[in-house]
C-alpha cells in the first residue's frame, strides 16, 4: 500500500492536458497560453472553448460554439417554477447545485457514457456541455430576481455572455468597462487544475454519472468556505473594519492569533497571484473611470493591502483573486452571496474540460482506507448492553 | 511525487474505523460486527446508529434516535411542490440529488463547521444527519406517485423505518416478511468502506459544504452506471433473457465477447460477497412463503445464477449484493429504475458517517496532477489560426 498522506496533498491523482500552475515564476496557463495573455486578447467564450478543446478555435468555431451558447441561454419554465418554491434566505450555491441538478431530468442521454470504449460520444459531450455553461449565468440572474419576489429578466441573444449576464442581473446593459471586467473575471475563474471542486468532477464523473449530476456536485465542492466561499468573506472582513485607519490594527490582531485574512496568499503560488494582478490593474482602470466616485470599501481595501505587503509579503503571502474579485463584484451592485456563484459560472467551463478529459481515458475512482477501527466482534444484544 | 496510479486504485485516502472488508475470507463488518450478525439481530435504525456513533446503543438511545428519525419524516409542502415542477421522465437518482440539494436551503448552519478545530459541532452533525436520513425514504416514495401524477403518501409516524417505506410506496402496510425483507436490504446496503460516492463525501465535505450539498453530490456518484446502477441493469437483463432455457446461452455469448453479466463478482471479494448470501437465504425463504406463485423472472434468475456458477466460480466470480436486490425489490412492485434511489437511501447513513469522520480530522482534498499538456506558449490573434 502506498504512503498515508491526509487530503491526498502531492498524490497525483490524474494526467491532465488542461492547465498548469508554475507556483514559483507564478505562471497559469490555459492549453499553455499564459493567463496574461487571454485575459488581454480573448473572451471568455474563446477561453471556454480553448478549454474544451484544446486549441484556439477558428473565427467560424468561435462564432459557432458563441451562437451555441446564446441559443442555450433560455431556461424552462418549470425550472423557474422551481426555483420559486425555494425558500428566499437559502444561500445561491444551494440554488445553483439544486437547479443544475434538476437540469439533467429534462436532458437525459448519459446511457451512451457506458463502456470504457465508447466514453467518447463527442456530440453528447460536447451538447450537453453548452447547455450546463449557457445556462449558468442564467440561473444566478434568475435567483437574483426570484428571491428578491420578482419575476426574473429574460436572457438576450444579441449580447455576449458576460454582457448579457451583467444586463440579466441589473435589467439595463452594463457599462462598456464593468462587461470587460466582468468577462476578464471569467476568463480568470474558469480553470485552476485539480483543486476540491474538479477533484469532485473526477471522482463523481468516473462512475459514468450524467454530466448535469457531476456539475450539480462539483458546486457543492465550491460551495464550502474552505474552496470558493473566500471572495465573500474578503468584503464581509472589509466591512467588519470599517474604516482604513483601522486596517492595520485588524491585520495585527488577526496576525497574532494566528486567523485567516481572508483574500491573502494561496497555497499554488510563491509569488504573487498572476490573476490578482490582473484584476489590480483592471482595478486601478475601473477607478481612474470612476474619479473619486468609489465604494468606501475600495479605501479599506488598499489599506488592508498595504499592510499586508508590509507584513507578509517576504513571507510570500500577497494578496489573491479573490481580494480584488469580490471588491469589484460589488462594485457592480452584486450582493456577497452571490460571489462563489459567478465563481461557479466559470469554472463550469474547467469543470467540463476535465469531465471531458476524464471520460476519455476513463477508471473509476475507488482509492482504499487504513481501518483503524474495532476487530470483528461479536453482536450484543441490547439488554446486555 | 508518490506514483500515478489511475482511479487512486490502492491509495490510501483516509483513516477510517467505519467499516471493513475481508476479501480473502469474505467479511464484511460494520464498526467491527459481521454483516450476518446484523442482518439477522438489528434495524436498519440501529444500523445507523452504529455507523454514526461507533457503538451500538442502549435501548433508551435507540428509542431516542428512532423517535427523531419518526418525527423528521414529513417534508415541507415547498418540497413537494418543486417535485411537481420535475419532469415525469427523469431519473429517480437525479429526483433524489435535487430534492436533498434543496434541502439545505431549508436548513442552513453550516457556518459552524468553520476551521480545524471547530469542524465538530456534534448537535448540528446529528441533527442534520437525522434530517436527512429520515427524509431519504420519504423523497423516494414522494416521486413514486408525483411521476405518475398523484398526490403522495404521507408518512406514519407509528411504523418502523423500511416498514414505512414500503407503506408510502405502495399505500398499504407490506407483509411482515416484506417489511423484513426490506429492512435486511437497507442494513446490507447503508456501508461498504471507501467507494467512488464515499469518497465523494470525504472529497466534496473537507471543504465544508453543507451536509445536504455533501449528499447530494453522493447521490450523482452513486446514479453512475459503473456504481449504482447494477440492480437496475440485473432485472433489464433477466427481462432480455426471458425464460430459463435460454440463460445459458445468454451468459455463454456475454463471456465469449467479454462483456459485462450484471450482478455477478465483486472487484473486493474472492469469495462470494456475504451481503449475497444473505439476500439468497431471504429469497429461498419468501419463495418457499410465495408457494409457486412467483414473478417468472425468479425462475430466470435461478437458471442465471446456476450456469454463472458453473463457468464462473472457479475463477472466484459468484452472484453478487445486486443481483438480488433487484430481483426481491421487483417482486415488492418497485420498477426497477428506482432500485438506485432505495440503495441511496439506505446508504445515507454510512456517508453521513464517514462525513463526520471526515471533519473530526479534516483537510480539504487537493490531490495533483501530472501535467501532460502543452508548454507555454503565445497568443496567436484570431486572424492568424
Amino acid at each position: 500500500m502506498s504512503e498515508y498522506l491526509p487530503g491526498l496533498a502531492g498524490v497525483p491523482a490524474t494526467k491532465s492536458n488542461i492547465s498548469n500552475i508554475d507556483g514559483e515564476k507564478g505562471i497559469l496557463s490555459y492549453r499553455g497560453y499564459p493567463i496574461e495573455e487571454l485575459a488581454k486578447n480573448s473572451t471568455f467564450e474563446e477561453t471556454c472553448l480553448l478549454l474544451l478543446d484544446g486549441r484556439l478555435p477558428t473565427a467560424a468555431e468561435l462564432s459557432d460554439f458563441d451562437e451555441q451558447l446564446r441559443d442555450n441561454r433560455q431556461v424552462k419554465y418549470h425550472i423557474r417554477n422551481l426555483m420559486k418554491t425555494l425558500p428566499e434566505s437559502g444561500h445561491p450555491m444551494e440554488m445553483l447545485q439544486t437547479a443544475v441538478a434538476c437540469l439533467g431530468m429534462f436532458y437525459p442521454g448519459n446511457e451512451c457514457l457506458t463502456g470504457a470504449d465508447s466514453c467518447q460520444d463527442l456530440d453528447y459531450i460536447h451538447n450537453m456541455t453548452v447547455k450546463i455553461i449557457a445556462r449558468m449565468g442564467t440561473f444566478v440572474a434568475m435567483w437574483e430576481h426570484i428571491r428578491n419576489g420578482y419575476d426574473p429578466i429574460l436572457p438576450r441573444h444579441d449580447l455576449p455572455y458576460a454582457e448579457n449576464f451583467l444586463y440579466m442581473l441589473n435589467g439595463k446593459e452594463p457599462d462598456p468597462l464593468l462587461a470587460r471586467i466582468m468577462d476578464v473575471c471569467l476568463i480568470l475563474h474558469a480553470e485552476h487544475t485539480i483543486n476540491a471542486s474538479t477533484f469532485s468532477v473526477l471522482v463523481n464523473g468516473s462512475t459514468l454519472a450524467s454530466p448535469m449530476s457531476v456539475i450539480a456536485a462539483a458546486i457543492a465542492a465550491l460551495s464550502g468556505p474552505l474552496h470558493g466561499g473566500a471572495n465573500q468573506k474578503v468584503l464581509e472582513m472589509l466591512k467588519e473594519i470599517g474604516t482604513p485607519d483601522r486596517a492595520a490594527a485588524y491585520v495585527d490582531k488577526k496576525l497574532a492569533n494566528k486567523e485567516v485574512i481572508w483574500g491573502m496568499g494561496h497555497r499554488e503560488y510563491k509569488t504573487k497571484d498572476p490573476r490578482a494582478k490582473i484584476l489590480q490593474g483592471l482595478m486601478a482602470e475601473f477607478m481612474a473611470d470612476r474619479g473619486g466616485n468609489l465604494n468606501p470599501m475600495f479605501e479599506v481595501a488598499k489599506e488592508v493591502e498595504k499592510v499586508c505587503e508590509d507584513r507578509l509579503a517576504k513571507k510570500g503571502v500577497y494578496a489573491n483573486v479573490d481580494f480584488y474579485s469580490g471588491l469589484l463584484y460589488s462594485e457592480m451592485g452584486i450582493p456577497a452571496d452571490q460571489f462563489t456563484a459567478i465563481f461557479a459560472i466559470a469554472r463550469s467551463a474547467g469543470w467540463l474540460a476535465h469531465w471531458r478529459e476524464q471520460l476519455s481515458d476513463n477508471r473509476i475512482f475507488r482509492p482504499t482506507q487504513m481501518y483503524t477501527g474495532e476487530p470483528v466482534r461479536k453482536y450484543v444484544p441490547i439488554n446486555k448492553r
